[in-house]
């Protein structure tokens, strides 16, 4: 729930819970005062809850506008469907669909789609489709009204661009905007292209990466997680690539945890995440 | 507030505060459902609240219980007096005078205790009253008993054992329990003496400081804050030694403020820290 | 290079290869003073040099003869065999295969060896030969035996314990002594089994995993690598377990490539790293 | 020693002191392949040299010139003067002040320069001459040629800009090229004012201190050392600013404490930090 601060918040979402049986199992709230918002997170149980799990979406709904905000509701249950968006690097698709494999991410990944044939193999692996969309630099909307019907088809919540080297158009993020990326730089520090070369030219001591909700401005969206190494002069731009992979990997599989876990809000272009 | 868990105890808590006209700035709970436990901190604001601050002590002392459990209630504005233990080293004496005296940490430090008098001219320097109490290893009592008329003369909340090289009783302790220690090791690797030596000796790429509530059990304790180093072969004993003041004074200072702030909460051994 | 430590050794071992037309690219030293060692870690080109693969081998062992050292000789063009063993837990294992496949580790994996016949499939998919050892708790040595056949089999230079659960006894160690363990703890806490479990009793507030090599005293061999990662009263045990497979990833990937790149020096139960 | 690279330079340069009966401690190289440059850090023990303190350092630049590099000779009991300027914030300041004081840092401080006059009692109890400068911001160079004037008759080697919020010119840089600054972010990020408030604009999730010489392009000089700190959405700017002078204290003292013990190296707008 993002609603407007005014007091008492707190005890309506808790009281509406607890009148309707429920057992809150986490809650965490925050606080904007600067901007005047008050943003909550409540997990509950659904055991005893008196309502059933239609009518509980929109009794929430109506008590996002009775308090003039928005408010998403997801059971634990309902694993999402989340797209992988891969080039040529596979080190981060590998990472997530072992993690899914493993349980540590609970999602379905029905679809990867890639502007290249090379990773192709490792999907066939893990039995998830791979769709090859080629982009044509100097026309990118017949590639990205593919993808886009393709996420419709597979009912895609979210798309998570795991080293993905094409950038999406304001036009289609204007119609599918919940996707995440991986940039290899700790924001806003070396945006754009080749960051490791960027970091080892100006001689940095520590190397980053971090994921974030993406933006028609490129590496300006919301950032979710950053995560850095350290390095030393001893290391070439190839080994700020390799020791990246690492920092990526991770970087992304937390975020990507958070965001599953809904405990990822974005306001005002920032992100609170409640971990 | 810690309580057994239930159903309804955060609506019931927050519902509370706002039926007394009290606006949440801060809420955050936690279930231990091994345990069985639930912890809540809740900050907010007496501008418009019915009760005043005599009858809000014993109010929230009724409802802790009423719910069976156990309440502390602190007022924001209302600093307390920390009293700080030294033996020979100064960097944490200094590191924490300095952030009294800047506001980073909100405290008054009435009282110095040390078992030698070298760092009397630095408690003269910043306006502190210094007590010399030489301890004789082959009967505590009488120090520790000197200790502990000052601690009440003080009117002192908690001790502070910034790197002072005598071990409390048992009896002490039983006494007065509200003790906070630096260990120089992460804890549990390295209990007891000269840890940077065992540290060396064993070979370890990391060292740490923990800063934990004191028990009878010495190092045992409760953790509220640990940090570390990195280390190579390169580096000596000493040069463990003086990374180690940094680690000890950052991990100290942290888990004071924690404290202070009342966002650390002790229950069956271990804290949560409400950060 | 290991030897004990006199004036002009810096100067010997590169006015040595100097002489010989070789061009070092890269040389780090220690002195370890209480110890009176030292430790001398050169790389050099051979494609001037005026000795021969043969020669230089032996003509460097008569140099540590001279110097009343040790030298291990390594072409860096020949990749060591490694058998990796594992139990139940595949996230070692698909980390150190994946990294071996895409070049950053530089090493054969000939031969998987596992007391479970769970991982098999995977060391299928990755073409390297499985090996099914059940080891009879009561009696080892028959297990023990077959392994070190393999071993010798398949000319293993270093065996890697990538989450086996198995202890290999002080007999096996002294005939095959090269093997490294991941151990989940920052060591020396938690030493034994169940560290997570552990830590989550004491409270800590981050956990470890220590990549070393194993010495007949379980979990007190010489310390190559240490990984952290910080926790907080909200983790419970599988969240520590969680959090701890990537730090073993890690701390065991890093270690290993140390080793392979032969910059970890074992003196006194304690490692130089050149990194 | 910097110079450029060839075969044999290692050797050459242990060789020349082995002969002049100097015994190596410790020595470190490094050579960019794609520079084409070697550098060389060597300590070593004078006490059998052959050579006189004065008859070295001559000797030294003859080896340089003859290498058509550049040498830089220090003898580690002696004592470099380094100034300090400050503004209005003392915490990093006082940190170097009883880092000096305790030893840690081997350095003298004959002088500190400010364009306030608030630190001056903070100098006065170290023993330590105030010189306040004012700075009119419409021309700069009155104040700057007093500054110099004070640099030489205090014979200092380093300038340390320990939070001075001010910025050198292009001449004054050219006269007295020796200066160390630390900037209050991750460089390249958040250049110029007011880091941490565009830091908690764009909602990073760590923040950063960046200690490095001072060139004429600001926040462009080679990096030494970079230390970060987490932060979340709770953070207020002024919890940053708190957070951020922890930061800024322990990337200073590390990259002047590498300066003094000569580990820092810097060519081609880069460094090689020995450590």
């Amino acid at each position: 729930m993002i609603c407007p601060d005014r007091p008492g918040l707190v005890s309506q979402l808790s009281g509406w819970i607890a009148d309707h049986n429920g057992n809150i199992v986490h809650a965490d709230h925050h606080t904007d005062q600067d901007a005047g918002v008050f943003l909550s997170r409540i997990e509950w149980e659904l055991d005893q809850f008196l309502l059933s799990r239609e009518s509980v979406i929109s009794a929430v709904n109506d008590l996002a506008e009775y308090l003039e905000g928005k408010a998403q509701l997801n059971f634990s249950d309902e694993l999402p469907n989340v797209a992988l968006f891969v080039s040529k690097q596979d080190h981060c698709l590998l990472d997530i669909l072992l993690r899914v494999k493993s349980g540590e991410l609970r999602m379905n990944v029905p679809l990867v789609i890639s502007n290249h044939n090379f990773l192709e193999n490792i999907c066939i692996d893990f039995g998830v489709n791979f769709k090859y969309i080629p982009v044509d630099s100097s026309d990118k909307s017949f590639a990205e009204q593919q993808i886009y019907n393709l996420l419709i088809e597979y009912d895609i919540e979210l798309a998570v661009l795991a080293k993905y080297m094409q950038i999406l158009s304001k036009t289609f993020l204007s119609k599918f905007p919940m996707v995440m990326n991986i940039h290899h730089s700790f924001l806003p520090a070396f945006k754009g292209a080749h960051p490791y070369h960027q970091a080892w030219e100006r001689g940095v001591k520590l190397i980053g990466a971090t994921a974030h909700y993406v933006t028609e401005d490129l590496d300006a969206g919301p950032i979710i997680e950053q995560t850095i190494s350290n390095i030393s002069h001893r290391d070439e731009v190839s080994d700020l690539i390799r020791k990246g992979r690492d920092t990526e990997r991770i970087a992304l599989a937390r975020a990507l945890r958070l965001h599953l876990h809904r405990q990822v809000m974005v306001y005002q272009g920032r992100t609170a995440v409640f971990a």
